[in-house]
């Protein structure tokens, strides 16, 4: 264990030189649409990577303000102010799901290197258009998939796998549980299916894109998947729960089940879970809570595993750090593809929108209002 | 919680009186077959409910004699002595799982009711006829659905799920990985998809009917199942993995997957976990290990879970007992249905069949070698 943690990569530091006082840097992002709330997790990670978030347009300019302040930005009058400022190399975004993929067209096409808030497409159409406007301008469309991504259990288990502590792995179970909190508080686009993309498509996302990394696998097949709404019949459209299988073309499968019933008294928004199978043992990573355990226990990003040894466990913090974002930067000044290729990218995209087309609603009986 | 426990039914005691000095009591077990070692956890649940376990009977005589001098029973020559012994209520049996639907179809007719170790059947042509054979006898048709009959930590779910405390559940995940140990430790049926039943038939019989007891469901269907033998190739009719989805009748889902890859340092046979999604919490039952915990924690049959109040965890050691055995005992006795009904005990064999027949066999790359 100890050889192991010794041998892991070191934690990353900035790649590039921020501005000062406000002004560009060596990697500058514009930013536009504050609708998700991961655009503050995605412009942190930029920002600890070294690079200077200088501008911010969203039509909500309260919004534009506090963000501006929070990351020393200034605030633009326009989407195009953005799209055509001169220093800037990358436009991030957490615009409402659907106009995800029309935003990054318009990026690209504007010269710069899109980054944008999971789930990264709403429309396999969508897909379509950005990966001819990735071949026609040579840029890069960027996908925040933060539960592996911008999660210390997450990196972990990547390099634990390369280790090969647990063999091959052959299959991954991803569990994604939301709080879905006042219903009122949320916007009207988070229970409308086509802007949300569904729940297989939005928070499913996550779970495709781990299961496509941890397996090392180029594409996967949609077995089966089912959607319910179980207990929102206020929105008939929405879908509060979802799972689904998937097959690997190496051979490697994966279930995953979405929802959104955490409940009150969970002390985090989700207790979610990522559980490998490998040849050679398995592995369990409990990112945001360690459901009920107590003292140092309870911290999240804990990863176990039994192999041929015993029995192991580590809690991740602080130890890995997030290298993610540092190699985007690099990836797009050097043209490069470190931090992930893009064809994983946009089939972790369709393959999570692949599942939601496939999908069948869950039969109910009286007891559950099932949307149907 | 402390007014939750003191509200737990009490721990079961004896229901009948044992014989004494080898003597018959006044319920008494015939037992024929033990190929599985599940037959030592069948008959001391029965012994400790006040059963008498009077005569067994296996072509092995070494195995028989042990087994003879551990319940103090007497050793049959022939099956024929057991079925005919005038003296006894119930045959049990954990015989090879091919052999185990036509034994029991013996036993009722021989006037007996029948215990058979999971899984109770592997075609849906002895179903069928036992069904049938039930219905002209009134004999019933038991079986030992260990992971959760045999665990407190499935029984104090039980209750909880009775109080309320999740809400109405919605989904159950069940995990159940076995070691396989030394391969030539193994029998030769062991190997044999027509004697074993496959995967899903076998050690997923279990997942079904925890699947159909915790979400109160009278059936379901499959809607989709995989087989794979990943590592076996020795064996090409084994099944080393397997998974399923089923949805049932009232709307809940399952997701189960089962596996012979535990690892040689896991301190348990398997990481068995069930997780229970309710529309007002989630459950999580640690069965037989609670993975790289340490101290107190480490024992299995832990509880945990979160609910409106908060999280929340029990180790259910010494907590419930195994009220199925003496309910079982009763149910012989009273002709009532208090351990489980037999259309339930049916319902399960059924689904874990159609889990085989529906299942597709995973498309591996030449990377793992997989049967097909």
């Amino acid at each position: 264990m100890k050889e192991f943690l010794s041998a892991l990569p070191p934690k990353p530091s900035p790649v590039v030189e921020p501005g000062q006082n406000g002004n560009p840097g060596e990697f500058n992002v514009g930013v536009i649409g504050l609708d998700h709330g991961h655009i503050l997790g995605m412009c942190s990670g930029l920002r600890d990577a070294g690079a200077a978030i200088v501008l911010v347009f969203d039509r909500d300019t309260e919004k534009a303000a506090a963000f501006a302040k929070q990351f020393g930005a200034h605030i633009a009058r326009s989407e195009e102010e953005v799209l055509s400022a001169k220093n800037i190399h990358m436009i991030a975004s957490a615009a409402v799901p659907c106009m995800r993929g029309p935003l990054g067209i318009r990026a690209m096409q504007a010269g710069k290197d899109y980054f944008v808030d999971k789930t990264p497409f709403t429309t396999k159409a969508q897909i379509a258009q950005a990966r001819a406007v990735c071949r026609e301008t040579g840029r890069r469309y960027f996908c925040y998939f933060s539960e592996r991504l911008h999660s210390e259990a997450g990196v972990l288990a990547g390099y634990l796998i390369d280790a090969g502590v647990i063999g091959q792995v052959l299959q991954v179970d991803g569990f994604g549980p939301h709080r879905i909190g006042d219903p009122a508080s949320r916007p009207e686009w988070f229970w409308k299916k086509r802007e949300s993309g569904g729940i297989l498509c939005d928070i499913g996302s996550h779970q495709i894109e781990q299961f496509l990394f941890y397996t090392k696998a180029v594409n996967a097949s949609v077995v089966s998947a089912r959607i319910a709404n179980y207990a929102h019949p206020h929105a008939p459209e929405f879908e509060d729960f979802g799972d689904a299988m998937l097959t690997a073309d190496n051979g490697a499968t994966n279930y995953y089940r979405v929802d959104w019933f955490t409940a009150k008294g969970l002390s985090s928004w989700g207790d979610g879970r990522t559980i490998l199978l490998g040849t050679d043992g398995h592995m369990e990573l409990r990112k945001f809570v360690n459901l009920a355990a107590s003292g140092e226990d309870k911290r999240g990003e804990m990863v176990l595993w039994a192999d041929e040894d015993g029995e192991h466990r580590i809690c991740a913090q602080g130890l890995t750090g997030f290298p993610f974002f540092g190699q985007m930067i690099l990836d797009c000044l050097c043209r490069t593809e470190r931090a992930m290729t893009q064809k994983h990218i946009f089939t972790a995209a369709e393959l999570c929108i692949a599942c939601e087309e496939k999908a069948a609603v869950v039969e109910g009986s009286g007891i559950l209002p099932v949307y149907a």
